[in-house]
């Protein structure tokens, strides 16, 4: 009898273990949302055998799923993820979260709520790849309907949802609304955010229930043609540039008329809405920089103000209070952190709301 | 005739390049401020071989540059850097600039400015461990006042300030006054900091240009009376506690008055100032995590209350709006972005100065 019962309470860990037995679901049959246009990679957000962009870097980038998420309801008590990046280091001015790990929020009276993070391996080896965390645990019963942002600033080739056996898991209907199309420089792509949802492409999104498609190009948008031409076949009921970060001032002058033209060709009376790059922190105390970006901010303003000229749907935001007035709000002098997207948003989304809203864009 | 212009216009570049050759300094001859004990070792916050924790990721931490600044005026154009760190990666919540990097900001009209950043090499191999960089170029002439924050989470094993050849450095007066030792958790050790200079200990002494020590051990801060017996032999005006961050309610009842009683033995009447531990974010959905952390909340105002009825300088500040309201200011549910330390610091501030103005100490 005394053996029987040592047995049944060793074996008891086990069954009520088993009972938690994990569960893994692939994401890709899930809603995946923020493809501007449909990709046949499930997290790929520019299908690049479509559109060529002709730099081996913009191809990598295109492959990001900078400003995916995954979109799901379930009841388990916890929320696991495995997934496969690319296994590049992260870059030195941002987290290794935002770059290759993962955001949940979970939806509280109609509010997205932030949940947890899927923590990337930070250890080297052949498997730094390959992720595995818990995200959520120990929830409260019932139902759970999730929001998943995936890696801003890597390619992620799998992602596979842990939940407890037994556990349902169904797709979500996309809860944002309208089609807004965010195209910029590193600053749109979410560079020094913390985590892949503070990037503020997202949180503009989410605080606004506005489907906002992220196609920041970190260090490259310099209003290529080939970026025009993916644009022209988006569908889109509002276009937001953060277009003059990259670009010097002569390259402004050159490529803006051309950029323009091509979108406008299929969107002739969409709103195009145009920020001036950041005042960046480099200036502070570098003469060569503060010349180099005082320069991109003139150019930038005179091409705008001439096309203003000719198509009353084209707006201009100004910069000047983006970063705040205390040089605390970025990583490294030009990156916004969640810090700096705060100062961002508040400055851009009042105004953008008042624009969107002539166009019959209501939230 | 020709031949002679020849070589001169070839010549040139190379002589102008001469001009501004790099010479490098070694830092630890210049003013090396952020011991609250003074140690052997130029860049080591706590000497191991006088004060032992009995606990390898302590002595580890006690090694970290955390909170450890150089101050030097020069009239260089340029302020260049070569260091060495430990080849340890990146933790997935912080950037490498914070974990490792350096942090610069010179005086202007009586106010630190950020200049630049010291990027640590993120690639891979055996060489990860030194570090090369370019942190402001091309100033204006002039002598430049400068404050360079050192890895937060690292140690720093040398450090070289390559400044123009013929220009001159020289070590600057401490410029902060007072003396208010810090002693906390990773939040306190400044995890989630985007740069060095932007833990919240580092802003609250370069806002209020107070001499603060930053004494945070992440994960490792359990009200220990190895700490104690540290703090006691400091010398300090004030010290500030986020104490009840890592140690569980029943780790709080079972160290808080013999942890307090070790410092009041030598510190009789100086402020201790407790701070609540925040409300973490990771508690959004997790029923244990929330259970876990409301009685360590509890059991940390328990014990204050008990000790205030005795001791009319130890001071509570409440830590609920630590965070905001939005759910947006950690990395990952435990750690304050620059963004959380904003909201801390916008309701911790003026309750200290508050505090401290009691005690004579005015700025």
């Amino acid at each position: 009898m005394r053996r029987i019962f040592v047995i049944f309470a060793v074996m008891l860990p086990i069954v009520a273990a088993h009972a938690q037995e994990t569960v893994y679901h692939d994401a890709s049959k899930l809603t995946v949302i923020g493809k501007a246009v449909e990709t046949t990679k499930p997290f790929t957000r520019i299908d690049t055998s479509c559109y060529r962009f002709n730099d081996k870097v913009i191809d990598d980038f295109a492959c990001h799923s900078t400003g995916l998420a995954v979109l799901f309801a379930t009841d388990s008590p916890f929320i696991k993820a495995k997934w496969q990046t690319s296994p590049a280091n992260a870059s030195e001015n941002m987290t290794a979260i935002a770059q290759k790990g993962l955001d949940l929020y979970i939806r509280q009276d109609g509010e997205w709520v932030f949940a947890g993070v899927g923590r990337p391996d930070m250890a080297k080896g052949p498997d730094f790849d390959r992720h595995e965390g818990t995200i959520v645990k120990a929830m409260a019963p019932g139902r759970k309907e999730c929001l998943m942002y995936l890696p801003l600033y890597d390619r992620l080739d799998s992602l596979f949802i842990g939940l407890a056996d037994g556990s349902y898991i169904e797709p979500l209907a996309n809860p944002f609304r309208y089609r807004i199309v965010i195209k910029g420089s590193s600053v749109t792509h979410g560079l020094a955010a913390s985590r892949p949802g503070m990037s503020y492409v997202a949180r503009f999104g989410r605080d606004n229930g506005l489907y906002c498609f992220n196609l920041g190009f970190s260090g490259k948008s310099k209003l290529q043609k080939e970026y025009a031409e993916y644009l022209a076949d988006v569908e889109a009921d509002a276009f937001i540039f953060d277009a003059f970060s990259n670009p010097s001032a002569e390259t402004i002058h050159e490529n803006f008329d051309r950029f323009v033209d091509i979108i406008r060709a299929s969107h002739p009376e969409t709103p195009l809405i145009f920020m001036q790059t950041e005042r960046r922190e480099s200036r502070n105390f570098d003469t060569w920089r503060e010349d180099f970006e005082s320069r991109k901010q003139a150019a930038a303003l005179e091409e705008i103000k001439e096309r203003m000229k000719h198509d009353r749907h084209i707006y201009f935001i100004p910069s000047d209070d983006f970063l705040g007035d205390e040089h605390i709000a970025t990583s490294d002098g030009s990156h916004p952190t969640d810090l700096g997207f705060t100062y961002m948003l508040e400055s851009i989304s009042p105004k953008i709301r008042r624009i969107l809203r002539r166009y019959g864009i209501r939230y």
